[in-house]
């Protein structure tokens, strides 16, 4: 093939704008002349949703069949980056089989709030978790040759005005919390593109900004893909393209085409600019190509595998002894609309039209009989006596009652955040109900996103399947009966009550703007700093059996900022199930002289073990592990100090604590300046002695002390009448002298 | 007097930048040939800290006696303006016989956090309580011919790096919260002189910015007096002038003079700028000048007045029936150092030398006999367990038991904030060890702030003191023995916990700068708006007598915004002691578009009743009570809503409701463009029917409906494919016309 270069110089300018939006809804244009094909993208991050040639992208439901993978909410449970990498294969050979080459996902928002209309489809509060995870997924499909676009970059937290709201971050923020997923993922996985969120960064419109788009993901992160628009999203097109976004989606009619063509002409668009877009898209363009395979997907070993990541990726929130259910012996009763037909993806455009939906009640029958009642109507808001009656009839009547709740699709999808974090009442009312005519209640959930539980004391056993995909109700009957061991840890918190979330004051839009008032502290970096009580908290998980941690070794006592600290603990299985430990690593930062949140996930491993079985767990820990992003060097920082390594079960179960003193090596600049205050000076190690005797001289003339002046500045002095203006500017002379 | 215009017209320049400074510590400079006298300026809020001649102002504990008052977070609980007015008289009395001319006061700060080192000197978490008392204070100080400085504009609510931080502050929490105490001061008070806080504000040093100190308090508010710095305060002079700061404090020997000699010859401040500094700082000196009395203060007198307010401030936090005390056949336990030695002030800048000091112990002797037991040693931290011992054994063998606890004076005092809201442990574990054996347990407090309370359920009664000024232990005799009724109730709201409050996350200040991320929701309004749990609420307090409220009358059901609303409720007193009620009006906001507290207090009303009266007490509710600051308007907006009117003896104790619709008339401007959302037109009730109209029509063609493309702005039509760019330009053209 020819070079890139002579290619677009073969191409005109006509030809050249055209490339820069799509053909329709889901494909970039072909110029046959030149043979350049058309690209196939296709929504959705945990399945195919490829449309007819002709649908209109508004058209939600209309989609080939295809498997419905859990949901990313689901997946993140797992904590198994081989698993996620399993499932982008997968998708890639779906991909390949369909003709698609580009696929749109992951979506990786960090989740700010419970209530975020597309929570079901992101995976974590936490960004290093969300990180390893788009990593490994975008590594695996694109071992399949099919492209990634990761998404939506970024801060489009929330559907309320999604398309025109500013989201107000600050710059430390951005660089600790919303940023790091995709800053890893595309360090290490290379995604073909990009996806510019719809919303506005601190006012601009993220597809319209040189400094996100060019100076940070290209320049800074190096990311060589094209950056698409989100659908619809384009607002001023001069613009985006100027700030680097490539491609826009849908195709517009090409009514952007003349804009873009008179700002070339117009010189409000260096030529150049225009070519190196298209040349960014040309080139995966070209290598989806090259990569296309004819690839047959047995849709039925694909089914398996969703099952599969469903079993690995559920939460037992509790268990008080019910669970494993009995194969036999015991009278079961299944109750709720979710048991014959479970919820298993959220809706908008990542809603598939699934190949085979697994419901728990055809599931369970391969293995025990169950009696079954139906208990609500999902759309039923009215309360129906006659079935909670009859359900309440039948928990009565049997030994085990499993009740199948969730929230109806109506209550979370893209397009509008939830108003609430509640279940429908009627299915709380049965769940209340159920539980007091029978001790061994157990609940099964499907969910998106967390709930309030005003029952949790009152059952049994919890068992979280969030949107599990169409295998939901196979892999639910296997994780009741013990046939498989859960092992899902929570990759959100669940908080206690709406009102407890970080941004409950601050997630209303006004005049266009959300301010991220909590800034750092999101999910459980706000319930630990503020010592809240949750529901569930991030990291949390139940097991069949059990692990014990010991004999915990860090390599060293003390490192430099730029030395790898390798920690090793023993996991043994002391219980007397097969069963999976997400061993979670969490640095708890000191608490110096800037804000930070108390302890964050740096690390995580997910091992399999035998009863009695022990695994060494190592992980290697270094510089990025013990920084905070500085607003003033504009780079990531490592603070000198002693810092905690906590090996724990979730973020509320520490189960032993190493610490590690840490040198850092980059000086912040301080020039001493006439406001500079003593405590600073007294912080500082090649003042403090003589700021020290300063004080002590200056103590005899007047009755002051150290906590009278510590939060003076040098200037003081002269405007206290202490010393004159003339000594406060030799002292700062001198003090920078020493400073040096 | 000749006019001040021909005065300055005779100075020399040299002698008018003289004037922008003072002669020391405490003065202004004289001007004797042109006959311009000295005015003498004097610490505290709380009482007269009028230092010798030659004193240097860092020499905090060397002044003339005088009589020590509560501190404001004392009195703002008594929610008693004519009180507050009587002991601004008293003060300026006290002032008129030391021959000062201005009193440094009131200290209105709000409190941000209930760590803030000078807490203990502001009034309220509250802006609008706030406001009345420092209001009152000032009439009443003024009267008496004695200038009052308001104090520290603005947004000076912590110690730390106080002379250099920066408040990051949002517009409209600026003028809902930190600014309307200053406003309603100025507007209605008109104090002699504001002073200009240590701190900035959003970036720039208070005492240089013209849009605060010149567009806002004098433009804006009409402030007609004099402003000058906070003592040492001064960063750059030249700017301090141009911004409107008159007056430098302390005279820092002149040094700025020259400064300013060389701005104004050079041009750089225009000498019209520096002779209205002049003439409004000589406008108060001649003032004061003239107001000189010879005035002799009985101080007896104001003592017996310190001991009124330090009783009908004090807050009767919990009582489960033992107080009052019996005046005999008890045998009563006196326990704790604070009953013979209390504390009663706070230090720094406002610490008096006082006249006469009340201890408990002394005072109860005129009643009846009791035993003491010291308990613990101020500053001894380690436990003392002989002391402990003999408490608990005193208690034991008595039949009420008081302990006389607080906070050392070396853990609240101006210069440092608080690291924790905990009392001594060897307090908490005396109470702890008394209330085990003794269930009659009193807890008396001392204390500027909040603190903690492990033991709130195991003691009977708690009567917070405060920090309650000299005649401290009279006033806490009577309130325990039922001479007089407990009337205060909290200025300020009493978390369970530090980790509680609402700028916890963010009062730490990195980089000079403090982000205030909790905006509006400061003290009660974030309480409420999170549904916490409080270990004390705001307006709360206990009496020994009982009132009941009924027959609310609202005089409308609906008014527009510029008419008033008369509220009427009657109030008896159904007990059996004279007491006294603090009336407490909240407005409850509507639950509109924009983000507001879920209810603010807007008025309040002190009553006083012998049993089996009753008094109809009325409020009149005006347009600012039902607004907020609309940060597009930069003005006042009321919101078209129903608003409660809550009727109520503490922010948590709605006693009662009545509702009220209130017709805004400001038109917020709201040009249509292709970035308003769908959701925006349907709200607007000229336009709601077409668009309703509109979408019903798209609906046929794509399968869309409201919920989708509420969030999306109008300009998507087009870039969805829907319509072309042409017809969304023409939508907008006639939405804007029929929106005229």
């Amino acid at each position: 093939m020819q070079s890139l270069d002579t290619l677009v110089s073969q191409l005109s300018l006509e030809e050249k704008v055209a490339l820069c939006s799509g053909e329709d809804f889901w494909h970039t244009k072909s110029i046959p002349h030149v043979n350049i094909p058309s690209l196939m993208m296709c929504d959705g991050p945990h399945g195919l949703r490829k449309q007819p040639g002709d649908a209109h992208f508004l058209e939600m439901n209309d989609s080939e069949e295809a498997i419905c993978f859990p949901t990313a909410a689901t997946t993140a449970c797992s904590f198994d980056v081989q698993l996620l990498k399993r499932l982008g294969q997968a998708l890639g050979e779906e991909c390949q089989a369909e003709k698609v080459g580009l696929l749109l996902g992951p979506a990786i928002n960090i989740k700010r709030s419970p209530l975020g209309g597309r929570n079901f489809e992101y995976f974590s509060e936490d960004p290093h978790l969300t990180g390893e995870l788009a990593t490994a997924y975008i590594l695996g499909l694109q071992q399949k040759g099919v492209g990634a676009c990761l998404k939506h970059f970024a801060c489009n937290n929330q559907e309320s005005y999604r398309m025109t709201a500013s989201s107000e971050v600050d710059e430390r923020t951005l660089h600790e919390i919303y940023f790091p997923g995709f800053e890893k993922a595309i360090k290490e996985a290379k995604p073909w593109s990009v996806m510019s969120s719809y919303n506005r960064l601190n006012g601009e419109y993220v597809g319209e900004s040189y400094s996100l788009l060019t100076n940070l993901l290209r320049d800074k992160w190096g990311f060589d893909g094209f950056i698409v628009s989100d659908w619809g999203a384009v607002n001023d097109r001069v613009s985006a393209l100027k700030a680097g976004m490539d491609l826009q989606m849908p195709g517009h009619h090409g009514m952007n085409d003349d804009v873009l063509l008179k700002a070339v002409k117009h010189n409000e668009i260096d030529e150049e600019v225009l070519d190196q877009s298209v040349k960014r898209l040309l080139k995966k363009v070209f290598k989806s190509y090259e990569n296309n395979k004819q690839v047959v997907v047995s849709k039925d070993q694909h089914h398996q595998l969703a099952k599969e990541i469903a079993v690995e990726s559920a939460v037992l929130l509790k268990n008080q002894g019910v669970l494993p259910l009995k194969e036999s012996g015991n009278r079961l009763a299944f109750i709720g609309e979710f048991a014959k037909a479970p919820r298993y993806q959220g809706g908008g455009s990542s809603h598939i039209h699934p190949y085979q939906i697994d419901t728990a009640l055809e599931a369970v029958k391969g293995i025990t009989d169950v009696s079954f009642a139906q208990g609500f109507l999902l759309e039923d808001h009215p309360l129906n006596e006659r079935l909670l009656h009859q359900a309440i009839e039948l928990a009565k009547s049997c030994d085990v009652a499993v009740i199948f709740a969730g929230l109806p699709e109506s209550f979370e999808t893209e397009f509008y955040d939830r108003p609430h974090m509640k279940l429908p009442a009627v299915q709380n009312k049965l769940i209340q109900e159920v539980a007091k005519v029978q001790k061994n209640t157990v609940v099964v959930l499907h969910n998106g996103a967390p709930v309030e539980m005003p029952w949790v004391n009152e059952v049994n056993a919890i068992l979280e399947m969030y949107l599990s995909g169409e295998a939901v109700g196979e892999a639910t009957v296997d994780l009741l009966f013990g046939r498989a061991n859960p092992s899902g840890k929570l990759a959100e918190t669940f908080p206690l009550r709406l009102e407890d979330h970080p941004a409950y004051l601050s997630t209303k839009v006004v005049d266009h703007r959300v301010y991220y008032n909590e800034r750092l502290f999101v999910g459980y970096r706000y319930y630990d700093a503020r010592k809240m009580d949750v529901l569930f908290p991030f990291g949390h998980g139940c097991s069949y059996t059990t692990f014990q941690y010991d004999q915990l070794k860090l390599s060293r006592g003390q490192i430099a900022e730029d030395e790898p600290l390798v920690v090793q603990v023993n996991v043994t299985n002391t219980g007397n199930y097969f069963g999976k430990e997400v061993v979670q690593l969490y640095v708890e930062n000191p608490t110096g002289d800037t804000i930070r949140p108390v302890k964050e996930l740096r690390q995580f491993k997910k091992v399999a073990l035998s009863p009695k079985q022990t695994q060494t767990v190592t992980f290697t820990l270094t510089k990025r592990d013990f920084s905070y992003y500085h607003p003033t060097l504009h780079d990531w920082y490592v603070e000198t100090g002693e810092y905690g390594i906590l090996l724990a079960k979730s973020s509320r179960d520490i189960v032993l604590r190493g610490t590690i003193k840490v040198k850092g090596k980059t000086k912040v600049p301080t020039g001493i300046t006439t406001n500079t205050t003593f405590n600073e000076l007294i912080k500082n190690p090649k003042l403090s002695q003589m700021i020290t005797e300063l004080i002590e001289t200056m103590k005899e003339d007047y009755q002051l002390d150290i906590g009278m002046i510590q939060e003076m500045p040098i200037r003081a002095l002269a405007s206290f009448q202490v010393v004159d203006q003339e000594m406060v500017n030799r002292l700062v002379t001198i003090l920078n002298i020493l400073n040096k």
